[in-house]
């Protein structure tokens, strides 16, 4: 076994982190949130730290290195934004929730690190880079069981609501399996997988809040569009950034989609693009099952020959707009303005 | 993928189950309980199939497959037998819950024949091999996300007890996975490991089924340490049975334990009987991260030179006589006796 690590001091402050996930060029209304959404992401912070500080000192070490490489907090940010648009006072209420969900993710992310052979993570060894195979996956296990137990301060409706989403994200995983190497399951499977994957949780996680928070049948519905929506915006910008993005930014190397043989958007948009000798050498090189570093880059070029950057990048935004959309039942305010400005910058982020 | 399997032929009848769980000799009082344990177990069965039988086409299969080599059914045999001894008339009130136990078992030995590359489980190839190593995975934790949704049914206190038993089953691979390959751990380190890895889950177990049948405090710390005992009991003899067992009762193959470096008591007390170059020799063996044949044949052969396959099945025995013990707190009756019977059958079983 490992030795415990110290924080990791390149680690950004949650405050830094939150303006980070404002981004450039908020507006001054936005700004103003920030001490609130800082001390309401502290306090779901809190709450995991408290789950898993527990007598099992093993599993908290793994744990713990799992979840303090905390990434955006996209999700708490998300259910807190969502918490106070809907008149919420405090975070309070939907703390232990938003901590289940993240312990959710972080477990799908630690089981992902281990199925897809992962180094890195957030700029760090992944889990089972760090601490093994074996100990990686029990420690996804772990977190899953903590997140229950968090779930299960609240009524039935919702820890069954929770349930359906994470067995839609691991179908959405099997799915992904099941295609892979195959650029002829099309865009259609491609969004099969990512609202089970991605979307479907955000989801869950926004449509419980709206009902913890008391909000009418209509709103909660919107929460729900809205999370969804958003959720493949943020995919599909994920997966362009798989491609395109900023390695030092991302913390984790480019091309792992290609690698491992995902077909995203990215890639069945070029494989639709391409016509002739381009497009079988650029099946068959995404069929190969090991991948040298000159065949990745070949498929990045032939990528570069389409316009499919730019066309996958509009049809982030055009998810974005859907979420913003799905926001008019929701009473106009700040934290309105901060879900449309989210769901936007969901679909224009670089990390 | 691969394609759905028909069910196993050679699977035997839940009615067969139960006469093999009762075994050979079984009073004539317990016989008369087969009907009734029969149809408890399979109504908890077909909660089970509810519950997997969703929209979710692909994991559903793996999951079934998983389920289907239902194994010996010993946790819903027990949960049911202590509800009818506490007096519930059906299993109706605790069906929900023994399912629930039933998908946590099997995704720990799903997960676990991930990280111990099982090639066989049941006498058929383990979900690894037949699905593949992410599949595996990914089921697992489908298994966790319905057995949570199936406890959500039963007061918090209930959920609590069943992720905090979770917890400390995945603590207890943790551990156990800490000290592989080093037979210094001693027997309290091996305790340690298995009062969580196994038993702690049947004590959960029944301690619920005793809260859902309304039962006193004292019966329901009964049930606890009766289920502790148990599990003890069940595990040492599982573990004398990787050395002593017949590959064919068990549907796998021996020495998985030595192969791995998993210390048990049969390696434990041997390597303590052991004395000079045979003890060197057994050592040195064991921490081999990767064994021949040959290398675990001498293994085996050292351990007959000992006392030990005697030692140990006496350990089992005497933790089934304190399961035994531990029913006094509960009146006198044919499930009670049932529930005796099971206990020392745990600790004798030749599968």
């Amino acid at each position: 076994m490992s030795a415990t690590r110290p924080a990791d001091p390149s680690e950004p402050s949650l405050e830094a982190l939150v303006y980070r996930s404002l981004g450039v060029g908020a507006p001054e209304a936005l700004v103003e949130l920030l001490p609130t959404l800082t001390d309401d992401l502290a306090a779901i912070d809190q709450r995991i730290q408290q789950v898993l500080g527990s007598t099992y000192p093993r599993l908290t070490e793994a744990a713990s290195y799992a979840v303090s490489a905390g990434g955006k907090r996209v999700r708490p940010l998300l259910m807190a934004a969502t918490a106070r648009a809907l008149g919420l006072e405090s975070v309070r209420p939907i703390g232990a929730l938003a901590a289940a969900f993240q312990l959710i993710h972080t477990a799908t992310l630690v089981h992902d690190d281990v199925i897809d052979h992962a180094e890195l993570r957030r700029g760090r060894p992944s889990v089972p880079r760090a601490f093994g195979l074996p100990s990686a996956i029990v420690t996804g296990d772990y977190l899953f069981v903590r997140a229950f137990e968090l779930a299960a301060e609240y009524p039935r409706s919702i820890i069954l609501r929770c349930g359906e989403s994470c067995a839609a994200l691991v179908e959405g995983e099997v799915l992904q399996d099941a295609g892979r190497f195959d650029l002829t399951t099309g865009p259609e499977h491609y969004y099969r997988v990512i609202e089970r994957k991605t979307a479907a949780i955000v989801a869950a996680a926004l449509a419980s809040v709206a009902e913890i928070a008391g909000a009418p049948a209509e709103v909660r519905d919107a929460c729900e569009t809205y999370g969804r929506s958003l959720g493949i915006a943020f995919q599909i910008r994920d997966d362009l950034l798989d491609v395109y993005g900023d390695p030092d930014l991302l913390g984790k190397p480019r091309y792992t989609d290609l690698r491992e043989g995902n077909p995203t958007l990215v890639s069945l948009e070029t494989h639709a693009a391409l016509h002739g000798p381009e497009r079988e050498e650029f099946e068959r090189l995404f069929g190969l099952r090991r991948k040298q570093p000159g065949d990745l880059f070949r498929l990045r070029s032939l990528t570069d020959r389409t316009d499919v950057a730019r066309t996958v990048a509009l049809a982030a935004e055009s998810w974005a707009e859907r979420a913003v959309r799905a926001l008019d039942p929701i009473s106009p305010g700040p934290y309105r303005t901060l879900l449309e400005w989210l769901a936007r910058g969901a679909a224009a982020r670089r990390f």
